[in-house]
């Protein structure tokens, strides 16, 4: 990997983050044969990581892969499993993909959107670090909190 | 047609509703070169009606039809545009389909949820005439100003 030097490993140090925690569980229940059991949190999420150098030699023509779909799907899984606990509101997601990497992915608790992002370039989706993997996750849910916090009838119904 | 009869034509009388002249309005709309401009609006939602006996032989194996998708689509894109006529909030549409069928579709006016439908059968798709086509989409636009009514504040936001 270009971007691996000796002292720091691609991706960062893992962090003690409720989301990546979160993400890691969401991705090891895909595994229903215990192939990845030897496998730690880090090496499970190594994928949703895509450094600068990565980022810029993937291109943006066209369909996104599939594999970033799943990533994308997950990455909102997560963040609907993280506003459960920290709510008690369960929050589904819904996604509006067009066929060149534009698209808008909602979450919805109740009657109300507690989450609505509108993406482009969903071909490089990815994060420069664990750290920042974490953060972004947590401040999704932080903001999606906020907004039951707000509406907490509609949030219900 | 095999449903038709001499006094009763396929689909019955048209009806003077706001639903079907705004379905009728969004079908139009798609025709950018005037190749409709001689259709009454009763044929250019013929497509929309679906008899009892033409029903049970749709098939309702593997992917619902393009069209059905499509007319599943301006379905409710009429819905959110008689929404805002009638309430000032603007209400978009997402859709999440299986390969079924099956699948939900709501409209969102700002951070409100204002219509939330699982749907299945999709393939099947259609009213057996035009008074009930414009019933059904009056009556789900009603209940969605019912809903933005009592969440005002988030269908605003």
């Amino acid at each position: 990997m270009a971007t691996e030097t000796l002292d720091a490993p691609r991706g960062g140090e893992w962090t003690d983050s409720p989301y990546l925690k979160q993400l890691a569980a969401v991705v090891r229940a895909e595994d229903s044969y215990g192939t990845w059991d030897e496998k730690s949190d880090a090496d499970l999420l190594s994928e949703f990581i895509v450094t600068k150098e990565e980022r810029r030699e993937i291109p943006i023509i066209g369909d996104p892969d599939p594999d970033v779909m799943w990533r994308l799907e997950k990455f909102y899984d997560a963040v609907g499993l993280l506003i459960e606990k920290q709510t008690g509101c369960m929050a589904s997601q819904m996604q509006k993909m067009s066929h060149e990497g534009f698209g808008r992915v909602v979450l919805i608790a109740g009657k109300l959107v507690v989450v609505s992002k509108h993406l482009r370039d969903v071909h490089r989706f990815g994060y420069e670090s664990y750290a920042k993997l974490g953060e972004a996750g947590e401040k999704v849910t932080a903001d999606a909190a906020a907004i039951i916090a707000q509406f907490p009838d509609a949030a219900k119904g």
